[in-house]
């Protein structure tokens, strides 16, 4: 039986140009959360199941790669036809950061500002585009209620996006509570707004005509004539009357308008209250928000306001507000505009002539580096010909040759890559950058 | 039933201190891997369990988390009690690099010099300073015999070693090939030799008179006898008798000689051929190695050749040599030497005097990101006093606050959270870094 050499389906292996472009990427998100004051963690990527079960992951927990139990319990389980597994891979970062907050609160600044990096994994069938292992890169203000939390996690994620050349990237806001009160106002009762909000947040991925029919069928016509001015306008593309909604829910659509008018001054003017947002998860319990970008369908991440997940861990409940940017999208946009690629490899690679003055290459690449230059060096005695072609490969600038001509006169050749031109030269200029 | 807040035994969270800790180490192992010329590479979290059991895993097949079935194939699996497993995570970085490179190679440089740095698991019983997730930093050359690619992997980690002060680390070598010749020396015949290797590699573990017990019970006094000299010379104390150890092997000693004297002439001064060095895994097949420091018991990593670990895969053997940096305990040192540490916190931390100022702060730390300044920003309007206790937690160097009088006279109150001193100053100054 042979093995195989692909990782599992909806896995990714990545060579190094991309690579790079991830690192480019998680370096750019990284200074700028810093330059806002938000500071790193970093949780295990295994989870006890109980942590990922039950109340705060909605439809993500069907998702869960559990792991299977060891030895003797695993034994157990198997002979009592019981629970087979007790761990499970995290399948988002809010999840493990509350638990994290909830185990090191007392240690941590208060409120506590955090950006979180890392993969996340999820058992969904693979698909173009969509993994089963793939980065988040989360953004926490935990134990304010202030709206400046919206401002400055989406202010923060709207600067890494420019940062990287998509100044043009849009925030799209809403705000749970005030999706309920408008559910309410169009007479919708309390027991069927759930969902009504599961059915709203199909109209971006179904036929408008389908949703409206299960709307009808669950709440008749009267509300859902009312729901088409609001909650629904944005399927029919028709602009939303915010004004009826502003009515449904004073307070909460003031705060809303508030971080969009603090979000205008700071520059980002790609900015809209948007009813019809719902985003899936159901720990939201205010503003809700979604980045996008018209060069993609679907979402560049999002996030909002989850202030009653800390009670899952037997706390009391603690305000916090997050957002996830969409990394593996965004890499899309990046490997298309060509930024973060891979820069032009080594300065140098030395080459090796043959095993008698293999010792002279390994010096000479020793002396470069010690400078602080990158120097590859070909790591064998093979063909000239190889070793070029491996230096072309390896996108180096400079490739250095000492053979027995020039070992005899102290030199070294260096052959521009890019030109073909070649000079001989001293290895102490070299070193010293001449 | 609550629900745990403590990660998975094993497990661990990273707090913001010793994020910037780790994060200092893989950027300084990053940037020396990369100066001599080894690319990023990265392969998936979670392998297909034929890619992790089978020739090569060793006793870490043993250690696997093995992922669950999902829906019916796991239903048919209990059905029919069968095997309930189909993935699993990686418990080292290597196999995952030769399937790499069993799919990739074509795509690669050749030579391909690889690194590799991320978490893999290990289903081990959690005890102190050893963990069941833990990061591996590799590099590995795929595609040379020759013994530059043992210099070269060798003087990049001892080189990363030294940036980070350590450049007292000792490495210590061996061959594989050469322990072989000494065992068939001393007259163990073939079938044994296996298993006396597994019984020597217990001498740094265990007592030394026990595994002589065991070594006389398997081989008989006299090749014990011999190998007193060699391959047992380290436990007893004594220098081995090295003439004796080339004489055993002459070629595999020769190349084992000539890697150390290159790397002596690089400068490295704590290298040593010792003979009882084993390394557990099966898979080496030439020179291995091991780094050591005076404050750690157990190593800092270590490697060797595996010319033949690529035959998993279907493909020819493929010539191969790499090492891994034993980051956990290399934080250990960190910690304890305090290089690495976190440095200052933000520049700036802005204070909100209350509401009715919130904008002028949000305008001030707008200012101060936009020309590359780290400004932390309280989200929310707390008391002052909390205010400040939030910077000093951040260690923000100036807190800065526009309350009613400044406000009015267009001035920002600076305080440097060290010297306690004070100063009114203009937004503009600031932002222009007076």
């Amino acid at each position: 039986m042979s093995i195989p050499v692909n990782p599992p389906s909806g896995f990714r292996d990545f060579l190094p140009e991309a690579c790079a472009r991830r690192e480019f990427a998680v370096r750019v998100i990284s200074e700028v959360y810093r330059s806002f004051g938000f500071e790193p963690i970093s949780t295990s990527a295994v989870e006890d199941l109980a942590v990922l079960t039950g109340k705060g992951g909605g439809e993500n927990e069907k998702l869960i790669f559990k792991i299977l139990k060891r030895g003797e319990k695993l034994d157990a389980a198997r002979a009592e036809n019981g629970e087979l597994s007790d761990l499970g891979l995290r399948f988002d970062l809010t999840l493990p950061l509350s638990r994290f907050y909830a185990k090191h609160q007392s240690q941590l600044p208060h409120p506590f500002k955090a950006f979180h990096i890392g993969p996340v994994w999820r058992a969904e069938r693979a698909q173009k585009g969509r993994y089963r292992e793939f980065y988040q890169c989360d953004a926490d203000i935990i134990g304010s209620e202030s709206p400046l939390c919206e401002v400055e996690v989406i202010s923060a994620i709207l600067t890494a996006f420019e940062r990287m050349g998509f100044a043009d990237a849009t925030v799209h806001l809403n705000d749970r509570a005030l999706v309920y009160a408008a559910l309410a106002q169009a007479g919708v009762p309390e027991d069927k707004r759930g969902q009504a909000c599961i059915a709203l947040d199909k109209l971006d991925k179904m036929p408008r005509e389908s949703v409206e029919a299960e709307l009808l069928g669950l709440l008749g016509a009267e509300p859902v004539a009312a729901l088409q001015k609001t909650l629904m306008a944005e399927a029919s593309g028709a602009a939303a009357d915010l004004s009826a909604y502003e009515a449904a829910g004073p307070q909460s659509y003031q705060r809303l308008a508030w971080i969009a008018k603090e979000l205008a001054a700071s520059g980002w003017t790609h900015v809209r209250v948007n009813p019809s947002l719902m985003r899936g998860l159901d720990y939201y319990t205010g503003p809700v928000f979604e980045f996008r970008h018209a060069k993609l369908s679907g979402s560049l991440g999002g996030g909002g306001r989850y202030d009653r997940l800390s009670e899952k861990f037997g706390g009391p409940a603690v305000p916090a507000c997050g957002a996830s940017i969409g990394f593996e999208r965004l890499l899309l946009l990046l490997e298309e505009s060509g930024a973060g690629a891979a820069s032009t490899g080594p300065e140098f690679c030395v080459l090796v002539f043959d095993e008698s003055l293999r010792e002279k290459s390994l010096e000479l690449a020793r002396h470069l580096r010690a400078v602080g230059k990158t120097a590859d060096l070909y790591p064998g005695t093979g063909k000239l010909k190889a070793q070029f072609k491996y230096a072309d490969a390896k996108r180096a600038a400079h490739a250095l040759i000492i053979g027995p001509d020039e070992a005899a006169a102290g030199m070294v050749k260096a052959k521009n890559l890019k030109t073909g031109e070649e000079r001989l030269v001293k290895a102490e200029e070299l070193v010293a950058g001449k």
